[in-house]
């Protein structure tokens, strides 16, 4: 049985297009509505209760859509809201990115000693930490909050002599952990991928968490038989919302998707916390 | 005739309290309302139309609290809001901190080239120049975003190798251009002051806009013969709103605001576009 239904994908900004490139990679035939809250990014330094109403506000809206399946590719929604979003979802299935990027990484380490990195929320709340001790109790978890990464993304400066020193204030402590495995624990940071894996070395194994998103949902389809098998022009019928059509917003996006947006259409805080209302 | 109503303060978060700083040192028997919206802060990336939408939601909040003079204490909403704001206020008194920051530097500037640093939003709308060349048309202006330097002052990073680069990469190509005065359009760049001025050099001064807009302020409430002349006590009456108590705010508050924060208390977003819609 072909599922025609779109799945649904939340982020606190563009990069959670990441999550959604990954997905087209691995299942193109499906259908994506994605929700971008850039009148309210960053999420990563605000309160669990506040990131909470705004993951609540987006299911809302998402689940308007008729979706078969939620993603919540953004870590700080995921590490913080994904509960008070499942307890208003009732029968729709979720899933965020933690739990891929910490079962990658438990398969991956040697030492049992691994990093994550991410917004101040996604570290403060060590929801990777429970994750990964849920799979291995063994495995010593050092997590790291880098809030200057995703501004230097948003600047342009990938490849700087500023971001290659904020990369050494913040990841040398961790090498010295003795960390085999760095989770990225923010759809920003795989932008960062050089620089990173440049200043933690070749032994540590980088994680991005948005390819292993992706295969979890396609592992969730297939057990629910609810694969779209029409074709591998999802993208073409897919949705795209943003609660602000930012400055440039359009070439950020097709970095983080590596393809051109289609329709791109803005949605306003007040529709969503009339959805949330309903 | 003593007007004991509150002076209404917005700002997109905490650093607006450097302007209730200004105004408790020039006015200390004026009591504040203060409203910072820290559940959507920054506003420098957003569009000019969400700003407007945010801006006119605040302004609709704080009018609600009797207020006889509302300062819109942030850059960002004072370049790009303060139309939409002025449109909904009919009889009411508005200032932003461009307009007082603009008429400093041009009462300094002997070389008649000044510089503008903000956020993009800021440099993008050319507020400060409108205003300065309004006041003398042969003065040029040279903007430059600098959307790193608030991230990194909300990091703590006020004195490391990381601002230095940075400052520098921002910087130099204003010092090329010759300006001989620097306006820090955004609340939070006075306290990289130190760097700023080391990066730049003696001989360009620094105008902070906080200072200068508490002067306007009193200027305006002589002129309405409006002062509140009940003590010296107006922090011990004065209120504090946030759209979201982030984790450290008060720390972070009070380093702004230089004095310890009596009560704070949270508004929704909610409670702040019913306000607008009423």
């Amino acid at each position: 049985m072909s599922d025609t239904r779109p799945i649904g994908v939340f982020d606190s900004g563009l990069g959670g297009l990441t999550v959604v490139r990954e997905l087209q990679r691995v299942m193109p035939g499906e259908k994506i509505v994605y929700l971008g809250d850039t009148a309210r990014f960053p999420y990563g330094g605000r309160s669990e209760e506040v990131i909470g109403e705004f993951a609540h506000q987006a299911g809302s809206f998402l689940y308007k859509h008729d979706i078969k399946l939620m993603i919540v590719a953004c870590n700080t929604a995921s590490s913080v809201g994904l509960d008070s979003l499942k307890r208003h979802t009732r029968e729709h299935p979720v899933i965020g990115v933690v739990l891929p990027g910490a079962r990658a990484s438990v398969l991956r380490t040697a030492e049992k000693k691994i990093g994550v990195i991410g917004t101040r929320a996604t570290v403060r709340s060590e929801a990777y930490n429970r994750a990964i001790l849920k799979l291995d109790s063994e495995i010593r978890v050092y997590g790291k909050p880098c809030p200057l990464f995703a501004p230097l993304v948003e600047e342009g400066l990938l490849d700087s002599e500023i971001t290659r020193m904020t990369a050494q204030h913040y990841l040398y402590e961790l090498v010295d952990k003795g960390i085999d495995c760095l989770i990225l624990g923010c759809t920003h940071y795989p932008l960062l991928m050089e620089v990173i894996q440049a200043t933690v070395g070749t032994r540590v194994q980088l994680i991005d968490t948005a390819l292993w998103t992706a295969k979890e949902a396609q592992d969730i389809l297939v057990a629910l038989d609810s694969l779209n098998d029409g074709g591998d022009d999802g993208l073409a019928g897919s949705s795209f919302f943003v609660t602000d059509l930012t400055p440039g917003f359009r070439e950020r996006a097709e970095a983080f998707l590596g393809a051109e947006l289609t329709s791109v259409k803005r949605v306003t805080i007040e529709e969503l916390t009339d959805a949330a209302g309903d």
